[in-house]
């Protein structure tokens, strides 16, 4: 296996493979929007608030297959986000019947933030899934080499035997906690209207947004949360947490495949080459899931920093800092999952040189155990 | 109230105030070694694992008091952690009888982790302690003025009317998704010996980890995380939640103490003044709360960074930049609660000059809402 | 004028507008790898290292036009760097008697490393340009308000008179520092071949080195810097102080044009809308410039985090992390200056609001200057 | 050698060491602010701006050890920066006479600005001297081990043969980077008095600025820069550098250092033990040298973030969260290169292990070179 990529950045191999690619690319962007507007045209029509007929006519209009999803995008550089010309290009495949009741009470806020969760929800989704699969691969690794006997390293020097079942077991671990971690985040719709208090959307206004959550799989707020992003960095910070799970992995692995210690290798066709030495076989799966680890962390803080810098009922500038924040965490996160799969997925465990390395381990003879 | 400071660093105003710092210093680090060394003692004791009698030596000198703090922690560079140090002064403290029995099958992995964790429990719960009261004095804040009409702002442009009991309700939100994003956090006892299997604990290893972690308050995790850095890192993600929600909250009130907005004024004796402009007044708490929750972030960032590059059965260096990291991320964070609580609790409301500027708003007689 | 994005990520038009993106794109990469290519050539074949037809001729096939871009970077999956790839297709390109001249004595980190340096330089003559002309508007405001009045502040509390003049100056300083900062950065060759020794280029090494740099107008470093990576970390935090510089003074923009102040307007057709209240204008340029300078120092960090982690002869992963971060670097300190020179562009200077809101500052009458 | 520490820090061991302690702790800070308040005096003197008894006065009075240092800071929670009591000290310790012109013309940030820039110098000086030192270590060693041949590694698998010297050199030339990286750094003095225009200081301003600089060794800027933070982040930056230069070479120590490489050892009396095996030598300075190194890139993004952030004539927040920063960031890079001296210092280089391993190693017979 081999993650593919498919964007013109120049080191998209890197931070962006995979389904995540196609979940959070411009179209899954706009398919979230569309998805949320949907969403919030039948709660609206389901309490009688907006015609049953409008929100029927919106529904089939919102399929991002629809819309010059590049003319969209673009545009948001004249009103600082897609949700407004979004709306406009909307009204107009809605028809005329319809329009006045697309995006009804709403702002642009609202679109965008309650995107952002279905987007970061349905990567998730992904990631957890990738996740779940790569700790079945390491439990069966574990089951595998539970006796295969190996040289525990701390801070890299020889401690004591541990085996290979015990570190595939950690390494399991570590990714189970990743799913976990994402499963935490409390993903909540936004509705809040121009200035948060959903008094836009009227009395009702508490129908409507649970109505919104059913329809997209979202939490329901005990409030509005337009002015206050705890939600956006728990979301981040769990993102990082996997980042920081994989990471670890994948060093331990480009560890233990180095030539000095040589316990594993991977082995693909034709990946790992040099353009200088024929001889080398790098594991370049494992290294490409540190590098794309490696992003995450500056990638939280800058969405942490937003958070602090939020002003009033709607930010200028920390708002908008958050979307390629976090798109490019969502992708780095999800490029080093499928990175760190695709190394799994190519390890060779070599236990006779695991035994050889303890044999010849600085390990005195009474520290070792049975 | 004023947060105080008592430690030798310059700007310890600004990072270290009021219990956190009590807590998360020396004598609190140490406190944490020792409970978690005491707590080991006695589950294995109840386990007749060790004689009951060295089990009560060994509580017994678990006394920050009885040691030379700084002594411990100065020889932390000869070993790379305190822990090697204040278990060869435990095992004098002891007594020659208990000595053998200290620290038995344990490693400092184990003693410094696991501290980790109750630190970070105990400064938990001092800081929700601070936010859920702030929350108090903030719906107190919003029920008086669930009346008081002002002036509502996106993007630093007037919006829309809103009030301020709604704006101090969002604030409360924040400091309660605060309060939510510490007890979220799961705080697991690390018990897995030299290289992490627990093997060095016997056969009861897993009723020894129960013993301690009902003895310190703590989680009992699967396995030791020795490896896997989650716990640390989704602990570092909450505290930076909470640091950006103070920011935030801190950043609404210093731009609506603004001279030109100048709807709130902190009110504090001696507080605020100027070295050349006498009749300046800064909202000094609310900028302090936010240059404390400005520290946040890049901590986070080092946190995660040091998980995604843990080497193996214990990492050399990455563990160790957890400590620090996590120490000025407890603290700065802490400081930004007790700023952001003394900035509220010296709040003046001024309801007329929110009705002034809200008469001479930017806002059109048909957007404006009865 | 309105930066223009063209790229498939949804949040390209804050992150990369005008020329930075093309300069930075898959294509601008890959040209600047190929010029590393075709100077080495020139400068082996210069000192008779290589005949100067095989230099010819590889100096010919070096268009990025001529090569398919995609296939070259979705193959660097493969090897881990898109440098193994390029090097087979220009091999194919130059022909059968040059092939074996291509890339003689280099490893993929030579061109890699170099071609970093050479997009970095392409970008900072743009960005310093832009930097430039945008001094020299800021400039021409100072000339025209050096007597126009207005309220200084500090903390966001009415201070003393200024000017806005002195305003406008002081946001010329801040741009000029940045292309100081750009200008200060050393941009060095990298030539060491596999293990950075430079062996594997003969005798006459240095030479060559100095003949690439002449030719690709970069520095001569005194050795090859495969292994240390101090180039980047400082071209990394300069573009960082750049990317501050413009994120303070769309900081001030966005501060002067808020509704309570009002001292300036962005003024452009079409631009600053709402998708929920029609009467608001909000200042987009300023706004998208802050949301894109935030992006920077998470980027550096992870620039830093690389340098400090780099193993041996290359890393296993901290070399690859540079890559993405520092081309997401590029790409949003250049967006946040094209959108602060648009910002400046469409501003409109209100001396009437400057003067009035100085008569209603909260400044006593002797504390004001003449 | 082994680094000291001496805060009441748990962790000082690892981010405060040696002299950059006392350089940077509470007392340094005092006694460059007054060295400030000293310069200003002298320089208003020396222009018959003051009278030259008051500035004799104030210069006498400009002693940190004169001053209650504690009292000064405690109460910078007042005034939110600690300028504001050590100005109403100052005055009372220079006398009646003298303690009008204490101070003249200058605000808050003036003399906290141009201590931050004093501070940064004098800790450049120390760690300058330090990287200087270890550079020429690190040269010998490179001469010593000039045709010591050891394996290459490149990704960590075996590239080709290097030597030892080679790996020494490139060490060398990190070092030298830093100290060129903290050389290129401009130190400019900061006086604009409230709201930065200098206005304050009269038509000699220029003249003032001039004189302390020169009596304080620092450079004299344009104009002042109040509040355009450029000389700020370009500081940090460089500081990062150095820390990552640092952390560079501790990791290669580290890892050659590994007991599957076992070519290097820390060895020094009673250093690198374990708590729970006897037979480990952990090369601790190398692996300090790393721990403090990380925590860098995380400080430089936090005043990166500042400097984007800050507002108008003196941000309300923003200037003060780099204080706290930049003092920690001047910490954890000098006990980065403390303790990578220290490293350094107690390395004992083992050929013949570097001869086996280049035996033993990967690398095909044709490959290898003379």
């Amino acid at each position: 296996m081999r993650p593919s990529s498919s964007t013109s950045e120049p080191f998209a191999f890197l931070v962006a493979v995979g389904a995540v690619t196609e979940r959070t690319g411009r179209v899954a962007w706009l398919q979230a929007m569309l998805d949320v507007e949907a969403a919030l045209a039948e709660s609206q029509a389901e309490l009688d608030l907006i015609p049953a007929d409008a929100a029927a006519q919106i529904k089939v209009a919102c399929r991002a297959d629809q819309f010059d999803v590049d003319a969209v995008f673009d545009a948001a550089s004249l009103s600082g986000n897609p949700s407004v010309p979004l709306v406009d290009a909307l009204r107009a495949a809605a028809g005329a019947d319809a329009a006045p009741h697309v995006h009804a009470g709403a702002t642009s806020q609202d679109v965008m933030d309650t995107a952002t969760m279905l987007v970061a929800a349905r990567c998730a989704e992904h990631v957890s899934g990738r996740l779940t699969h790569l700790a079945s691969d390491l439990e069966r690794l574990a089951a595998d080499h539970a006796s295969t006997a190996m040289v525990g390293r701390t801070l890299l020097q020889h401690a004591l035997p541990t085996s290979f079942g015990a570190v595939a077991s950690s390494w399991s671990d570590a990714v189970l906690a990743g799913v976990d971690a994402l499963d935490c985040v409390a993903l909540p719709v936004q509705l809040g209207g121009p200035v948060g208090d959903a008094i836009s959307f009227g009395a009702r206004a508490g129908e409507v947004t649970a109505g919104v959550a059913r329809r997209l799989g979202l939490e329901v707020p005990p409030r509005p949360w337009h002015a206050q992003r705890t939600p956006v960095t728990q979301l981040a910070g769990a993102w990082g947490s996997v980042a920081g799970a994989a990471g670890g992995v994948a060093t331990d692995i480009v560890l233990l495949a180095s030539s000095d210690i040589a316990e594993l290798h991977e082995v693909a066709d034709g990946a790992g080459g040099s353009s200088s030495m024929a001889h080398k076989h790098n594991p370049v799966a494992a290294v490409s899931a540190r590098a794309a680890a490696a992003q995450a962390p500056g990638l939280v803080a800058t969405v942490l920093h937003a958070a602090g810098g939020h002003e009033l009922q709607r930010a200028a500038g920390a708002w908008h800092a958050e979307w390629p924040a976090l798109q490019s965490l969502l992708r780095c996160t999800g490029a080093a999952v499928e990175w760190l799969a695709a190394s799994v997925e190519r390890l060779v465990v070599d236990p006779d040189r695991m035994a050889s390395n303890l044999d010849a381990a600085n390990i005195p003879q009474e520290a070792r155990r049975p």
